[in-house]
């Protein structure tokens, strides 16, 4: 029988996916399971996207242009021009999804071998892109107690060898809901300068930041074009993550043209999706405005009932929808486990994903877990009854 | 200035879009451009995959399942099984195109520097998945004067050392219309077995197939189960280039089970485009006998124009919608810029894309070029013509 690779062999399997048997169990045995582990929002994807694939009028569904079309790209722009952001219609190329932007950006500039400094905990995926382009992640500890801000630069540093190419950080954070702030993100431009690396930053939360606080791009940090190399998607913006776009954005030429010939080879992205993301950018604002407030008053309310619960130690998300919370147990994963597989509380159970599989660091986050607050409050409200319940049993075995 | 990857450095630019500029400059100049060079299919998209979109009721545009929805996977498998297929929903992934089912096969069975034997001419961009994989493609040359039938397994036999892990076929083949026989197949099977060696078939043309000869899977072959991999497409089954849905098949648990992480990572595939490629096989097969009617007699036609030319050598095509034809030119590269920056006839010229870009060997197909026959049948007279006088005019020069 012929062998798979040894790529294909290392390529991790999503840390939640483990628990999906356990989950499809519990629903079976007849309890309802509340999913707190998964970043899919429910909120309503804006209905002139929606209506505008609903209207559309084509006759030959045909390759689109590789880069995305001209029209859309321009539409892209402007929407950057009112974030600030100063890039043009050929400074982007759109993706299939967030997910391609990742790969297309490793892929250019990074061999096989070469390191990757990401603050973890990460996204999970980072390393299944990073594994798929056989590149190294290095990943440099932040924490919950000091809501993973930033690590010290000098850290950074001491990371740094002749195989470095890249910092990639996520802002707002998955995982962690961390913003880094102006003083951060400059603070890296100087270090990436220093050492003639990119920075990659994955934005596709940018839309969502509280309490008046401000997103700041590596685009709009002066004398970083060369380095800066941003990822997006409308995924979670206009929660449309089945459309499947996303872009890279650059002011480096070479890093475009070299990312076009990875799109080249993939021919274009989605053509329908195209037409949704693009009519999705007149989304009014009152929209964004209604759904910030309601991630807003979902973050606090699960905040504040997770600080009730003894020996839980949560950060508290000044971005994106998750959250990361200790836990007084020493292996989340077996806990996480246990609710699926022992554990109800009138009839409901929750599935959580255990962070671990966030960090790369062997041991880190092992009693920590993710909370996406993608649910409704009273469901919010009832999860964490339930892991306040579940814990104490638990613990008392 | 941090640089680009050595991998991104050497990634293909596309053979056709080097043409691209010049075909710009003769419309700007008010020439009329016959385009014999893309795969893009004129003919209409199937109704109800269109109207299947237009009457979506979706409100929250979510992730699907990463292997493509459990329904969608099992009307695939009862396509399949209508032409003597046999396979499951759980054999398949549904990918974005057949270019991601491309590079998750590569991804599943290679590593940096394994060898995959490809018969040249061959699809361009199998070239970019390589480069993107690390991977190394060894050609083994096909000739024009057998119709680039398949070559000698003993020449493939010598090709094959410890790197080699797969052979890669097209078929019916673009951009050769080589349809392989039952017996070529047969010996491909043979010869994978002999050395473990896995068999990748890309099979997105399977419906294009002429004079009633019928195609044969390497899926329908005994005993090839566990090294059998196809890659399939609905771009141009259904002329739905701009859906993006394709998916990669095996009864190779493994190597499903590997796909499966790298589809993972990127998380699903296109959801109006799954909406629309479920549909589209309910499309009557009324559709597919005048498509075929249609690229029959568009052949035919082609085929009889060209070999009136002097000095012209044609390929047969027994499937898909292209044919290579060698000219009586040193240097096809050369003729087609000329044809586009220097010739003209009652303001029409045509853009065709040199063969050379199909092979992987130096020097092979430099009197060569690619036909794609997905224009009406008039245009494709005319064009021939044109093609005639500027031979004329070339060798004059
Ligand atoms: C941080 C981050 N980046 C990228 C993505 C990829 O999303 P998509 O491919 O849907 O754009 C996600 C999705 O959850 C994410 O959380
Ligand atoms: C032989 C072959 N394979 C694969 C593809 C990829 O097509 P898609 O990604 O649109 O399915 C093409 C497109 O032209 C092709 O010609």
């Amino acid at each position: 029988m012929p062998s798979i690779s040894e790529k294909g062999r290392q390529m991790p399997a999503s840390p939640i996916r483990k628990l999906v048997p356990y989950a499809e169990a519990a629903k079976k045995r007849g309890s309802h399971v509340i999913h707190l582990n998964i970043g899919q929002p429910d909120i309503k994807t804006p209905k002139v996207a929606l209506d505008a694939v609903r209207n559309h009028n084509i006759e030959v569904l045909a390759y689109s242009m590789t880069e995305g079309s001209e029209i859309y790209r321009e539409k892209i722009a402007a929407y950057y021009a009112k974030k600030d952001i100063h890039v043009t219609a050929k400074d982007i190329i759109v993706t299939t999804g967030g997910s391609e932007a990742l790969s297309f950006a490793m892929g250019t500039i990074m061999d096989a071998e070469d390191e990757i400094i990401i603050p973890e905990p990460f996204y999970a995926n980072y390393n299944g892109f990073a594994t798929a382009a056989g590149v190294k992640v290095v990943p440099i500890a932040s924490s919950i107690d000091t809501n993973f801000a930033l690590p010290p630069i000098a850290e950074f540093e001491k990371l740094i060898t002749p195989q470095t190419k890249a910092i990639l950080i996520c802002n707002p954070g998955n995982p962690t809901g961390y913003l880094y702030s102006k003083e951060e993100i400059e603070q890296l431009a100087t270090l990436v300068k220093k050492h003639d690396l990119f920075l990659i930053a994955d934005e596709v939360y940018r839309e969502f930041t509280y309490e008046g606080s401000q997103h700041y791009s590596i685009l709009q940090v002066n004398g970083l074009e060369e380095h800066a190399i941003v990822v997006d998607s409308v995924s979670k913006r206009y929660s449309m993550c089945g459309a499947r776009i996303g872009c890279i954005v650059s002011k480096n030429r070479e890093v475009i043209q070299t990312a076009m010939k990875f799109a080249q080879a993939r021919l274009s992205p989605p053509t329908f999706a195209q037409i949704a993301s693009e009519a999705a950018l007149e989304t009014p604002q009152e929209y964004f405005d209604e759904v910030i407030e309601e991630y807003v008053s979902r973050r606090n309310i699960l905040i504040s009932e997770l600080k009730q619960l003894e020996g839980v130690k949560v950060a508290v998300p000044q971005g994106a929808f998750y959250c990361v919370v200790e836990l007084p147990v020493a292996d989340a994963d077996d806990f996480a486990q246990w609710l699926l597989e022992k554990f109800e509380m009138d009839g409901n159970t929750v599935m959580v994903a255990p962070a671990a599989g966030f960090y790369a660091t062997p041991g880190l986050g092992k009693n920590q877990i993710r909370i996406a607050y993608v649910l409704e409050k009273d469901q919010l409200v009832k999860a964490v009854q339930i892991l306040g319940r579940a814990l104490k049993e638990y613990n008392a075995k």
